[in-house]
């Protein structure tokens, strides 16, 4: 690692950082992307060769923890910039961080579907709500995630965070519609809409692995997901709210999955 | 409503709505808001009198939803100020909203903890988490929303935008301690907790009703939850992810009180 400390905000990798913050189309376009905060760079010590740049906030080395992962990644042959708190604050994807941002590639994507449950994010535009559900997809075991072109770019700076390192386990599908996912991967199709469907919690749509599909903020599910549901499901929500948000409603469905599978595996 | 185009960043009314966006403590201090978006302004016309100045910036009103709302309020006894965009984005907690901010009186908080289920915020810091779980507790049937002192401000703009219209549906308990919360409902007192518990959705916890709490989006619940808990809770998540977000695990959660809930009511 070579440790430099960069004053000038005219730092040509200070500048491709900002770029890369602001644009996130430009992450998918280079392949590169900003992971912020400890928690990440904890994870990136297991996959030190996607880092290509090390960011710290002058004096955040002060922490022990920020040392500590700055220590397993010594024997990088990469740059470490010390940059002055203005200049890191606008590569930063939060306000009050641990003063650490990596610069790393981006996994090439999946081609193939695979097997197992999927889930087929269809107009997610909200960076937080994306990092969120691929978060939380894993977190009830669904690791291969789709998503359509409408969506917030997924190894954009801010759904790298809130993802809070679940990306590194996860398989990417780019650019297929459902219907050819649905083909390839065989699995059947459940779509959450606020707007009417089966009861999730009193329907029995069988033990076959599944895609899970969930819509826009605003918009909700588009028309050729419904055109392509098996069965469409409604969250049975208290009638004083109009509908839940997106992640909320991953979580509610996911889970539901997961206590279902879990309770057949114990019996 | 008395229509006005302040041009001056030195407009009072402007100033006020300015320092109430950057501090929370000051909503609470005054017992005023501000409320942003197209879908607080829709509940706010179920509850006029707490309106107390309308912002929109300049041209919003050519949305005809915008205008719809505007109408619904013509006859109130209030300032309606036309803000040019770079103003109007300096009292907005959106980056691209709507074009409409209502400063208004926030409710008087409750004394009594009433009966049924209580959500109690255990340092619940984030605006956008805090929010978000008093809009999905509302949804899972839970309106008594009790916070700690260490929570953000209820009622601050970044708040009231993610509970997207719940508030005016749910009762306030502000500064009591679990403990007496539990003395004076007789509920029994269920934690989540992501270090270890029994199992969400194998527990079988009962039908009491119920205080559910959830903790600090880094340290979880306080040593003082886990005293006072009855039984404490893991949601049974997949090893490769530490934890669920505060958010997520609450929809998770009480989710899963609703699903027993609805399936008694059933049978």
């Amino acid at each position: 690692m070579i440790r430099v400390r960069a004053t000038s905000g005219a730092n040509e990798s200070l500048k491709r950082a900002r770029r890369l913050l602001k644009y996130p189309r430009l992450c998918r376009r280079t392949g590169t992307t900003l992971a912020e905060g400890l928690h990440l760079a904890g994870e990136l010590c297991k996959h030190p060769e996607l880092i290509r740049t090390i960011f710290i906030r002058e004096g955040a080395d002060r922490n022990h923890e920020l040392r500590a992962v700055l220590g397993k990644l010594e024997h990088l042959n990469i740059y470490l910039l010390e940059l002055p708190a203005a200049h890191f604050a606008s590569i930063c994807p939060v306000e009050n961080g641990a003063g650490i941002v990596c610069e790393i590639s981006t996994p090439v994507p999946q081609e193939q579907v695979g097997h197992g449950d999927i889930v087929f994010l269809d107009g997610v535009s909200d960076p937080g709500n994306a990092g969120s559900i691929i978060r939380l997809s894993l977190a009830a075991g669904v690791s291969t995630i789709a998503v359509s072109d409408q969506c917030a770019y997924i190894w954009g700076p801010k759904v790298l965070r809130a993802g809070m390192g679940a990306h590194f386990f996860c398989r990417f599908i780019f650019g297929k519609s459902l219907k050819s996912i649905k083909e390839e991967s065989g699995n059947q199709c459940l779509v959450a809409d606020a707007r009417g469907g089966k009861d999730l919690f009193a329907e029995n749509w069988g033990e076959r692995p599944t895609i899970w599909v969930f819509g826009n903020e605003g918009a909700g599910v588009s028309q050729d997901s419904l055109q392509n549901s098996d069965i469409t499901l409604l969250i049975p929500i208290d009638r004083r709210v109009e509908s839940l948000n997106v992640a909320s409603a991953a979580s509610v469905c996911l889970f539901e999955q997961r206590r279902r599978r879990l309770l057949k595996s114990a019996t």
